[in-house]
């Protein structure tokens, strides 16, 4: 927190203004926070104000910010070697790819490398079509899987044609207890019902023309919305039933943010064991201190282009300074027991604090989640379960903001998403300041 | 080139061919490059051998290898701040759009940022559909836009639907007077046929289904298509004529590539002076050391989205690491006259040289391009202007990594693209090189 001008901070909002383009937003009226520095769970201003970051970013800063080691290995690598083209080999980028396959487990053969979450779906949903010869990809409403869907299409050369032909997307709903789509009571039977629900809908699309399913381990954006018992292997066993691939987009729920290296192998999460055909990752790999992401690949899989050309890449596969991040990250992760961490803080103090926010405030209608990975789902009556409004979440996020903390929202919901290296005392902290924030909204 | 040590090239393609699936390419039977290390216009690998780079790896790093001041940037904003969400404002952040827009001049009013060139066109794309209410985005063959097309189509959520109608896409041939597709016989005809075929194309989809016009200035893959006299001064003719929204793709041909900062603003390639409505950049705006691309937009089209949400974005938009080796690259530019050098390169050396070049080698069919951005189309007869096998192109290949320079070959082209940086004495060598390597093919 050396050398902060608060005189930055105002050129740092005068030339975001002026300036630079947002996403998802109307331009007109954003005043957005201003970062100037960021160190484990703790981000602060330029006039020094400090506050717990528990948005980690977009979810994405599971290591917190500033670690040492990912710094470092970062700093090394840009004085190596911060760039090379996809096609040469470079040893951070085996290593990287080496440390993802030892965690996904004997299944997986490959890793395919991107930058960013958007882009490893766009390749997994191409090696499961590629592989498969079908066309259709099933996802759920309540899903975000990323921002891209025109470049290659928009592309003239050979490498549009082999990409053209790929134009269904089918979307069904997932389950969501609390706010069912299947007049279930219960979870078991709400997993019962959406299982129903899922097999329909690849009968009435004709499974042989469905090449995936793809699914959020936990839908996250969508509110941290935990699969009911039964319901990831439930959907494996249809997939089989019909020969349609599973994909799980980890982009969110990995590295750490259920408190496992993956959600899909979180066994309070699939205890069944079952294993994705293809999955995602993206931020939580590096914690997005280099865009990067990437598709793990099944043995098979991998093999079915041993002599066929896959039709896909990008610039920055495989991206140097994004790999020594990527393996500065794992190593932390496992030598610091950060993994373990968020599972114990999800477990022994996350769930009790938040199920205690909820005895003593009637706006939170339900609390969903595991390790640090929790949504808040805001309601104006509990009975209706009718959301807040946008003017009530509006306010909360004010109201947690001035206490010092930021805040990650969405929709009518809070979401509590600390980095998985919170301390006890910053969830503590962090708990007192949500009861006073809610507080203060009645 | 320190501590290097050989084993460490022998485990980086061990790995590799063990875990690391590859772009555009059957994984059976690659033996990637090792690369170690890199300075300037040479990259080593772990035996220490050195090779000149004239391929700029994808044709990226145009302030060459391990460039000090961004080398320090990156390390410096690693330690500072490397990430933070995009909805954050971020002094590095305004600092590159600032820097961005002072070059592109004052049409332009806002800079939105993405990963790599793939999602800046898609974004490009996104803004001229949203802006002109139209679905159809109209690009040449001889193209290549990036690899993405199904990421915001498989999403559920919202995001999904103000995308969804975004399906048309057309092609039409550009003009390219050594192989031309309008039985042209010079450049002018060229240019005026091609113009023509275009009108046509345009009117044939109906004009008021017509979004964008998306066209690299220079096309890079494809050949280093330099558009003939008049081409794009007429293409943004036709689309004022018809209410359609031009933008072109930057991404290889940007950022001092052409001798200029941007290839439209180069009085060679655009002597009337045309200003596209948006455009896309990559690759050179930071020479890759990070993962970074954008889209620049109008000041006309930044306020259609003020009171109107923007249906487009990714996790690290305006990235903080990204953004400082902008920002470092963009000022190294400009205070040590690379740009100017790429374009003296190209006028005093690289023309008269590859042209003496195909004097001494049938095979050369045709040499295109300026500044440090050339292709040599590469016959098995001059008159008949038949493409040479891939056999050759490989045997060249192997020819040329064996002399000590590691090239760029596309289809049955040596393009010529060392960094913006290059010595004259550099380019002497591999002039010598290529020479020796030609005639070793015959
Ligand atoms: C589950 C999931 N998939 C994909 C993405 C897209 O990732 P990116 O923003 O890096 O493209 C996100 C981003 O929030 C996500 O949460
Ligand atoms: C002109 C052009 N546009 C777009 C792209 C795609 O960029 P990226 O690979 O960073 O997605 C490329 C890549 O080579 C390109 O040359």
């Amino acid at each position: 927190m050396t050398d902060l001008d608060p005189a930055d901070g105002v050129r740092a909002l005068e030339l975001d203004r002026a300036h630079v383009f947002h996403s998802w937003s109307a331009q007109g009226s954003l005043t957005p926070f201003v970062i100037a520095g960021a160190q484990g769970t703790e981000v602060w201003d330029f006039d020094g104000t400090r506050y717990l970051d528990f948005s980690s970013q977009l979810v994405n800063t599971n290591i917190g910010h500033g670690h040492p080691a990912v710094v470092e290995a970062i700093q090394r690598q840009a004085a190596v070697l911060p760039t090379v083209a996809p096609a040469h080999a470079n040893l951070t980028r085996g290593e990287a790819a080496a440390r993802i396959l030892a965690l996904a487990g004997s299944d997986f053969g490959k890793v395919f490398f991107t930058n960013g979450g958007a882009d490893a779906n766009e390749n997994a949903i191409r090696l499961a079509r590629l592989t498969t010869g079908r066309d259709k990809v099933l996802s759920t409403y309540r899903s975000y899987h990323g921002n891209t869907g025109a470049a290659i299409v928009s592309t003239g050369d050979w490498r549009r044609v082999p990409n053209e032909y790929a134009r269904g997307h089918v979307h069904f709903f997932g389950p969501f207890a609390y706010r069912s789509e299947f007049w279930s009571d219960s979870p078991e039977q709400e997993s019962e019902r959406a299982l129903h629900h899922l097999e329909r809908v690849v009968q009435a699309e004709g499974p042989a023309s469905i090449a995936a399913i793809l699914l959020e381990t936990v839908p996250g954006t969508a509110g941290v919305l935990v699969p009911p018992p039964g319901y990831l292997a439930g959907v494996r066993a249809i997939a089989d039933r019909y020969g349609i691939l599973l994909v799980l987009d980890e982009v969110m729920a990995g590295f750490g943010r259920t408190g496992d290296w993956f959600a899909w192998k979180n066994r309070d999460l699939n205890p069944e064991g079952i294993v994705p055909d293809l999955f995602t990752f993206a931020k939580g790999v590096n914690s997005g201190y280099v865009p990067a992401g990437g598709v793990v690949i099944s043995e098979s899989i991998a093999h079915e282009f041993d002599e066929r050309v896959f039709p896909g890449g990008l610039t920055y596969s495989g991206h140097p300074l994004a790999m020594a991040s990527i393996v500065a990250t794992i190593d932390a992760m496992r030598d610091e027991g950060i993994i373990e961490n968020a599972a114990r803080i999800g477990r022994d103090l996350l769930a009790p604090g938040l199920a205690r926010l909820a005895e003593r405030h009637p706006i939170i209608g339900d609390v969903r989640g595991l390790g640090v990975f929790w949504a808040l789902d805001l309601v104006t009556d509990r009975e209706s379960r009718e959301p807040v409004s946008p003017s009530v979440v509006g306010a909360l996020k004010a109201g947690l903001l001035e206490r010092g903390l930021l805040p990650f929202t969405a929709d009518n919901r809070l979401h509590v998403v600390p980095p998985c290296t919170v301390s006890d005392a910053e969830v503590e902290r962090a708990l007192e300041i949500y009861d006073e924030a809610f507080s203060a909204l009645s």
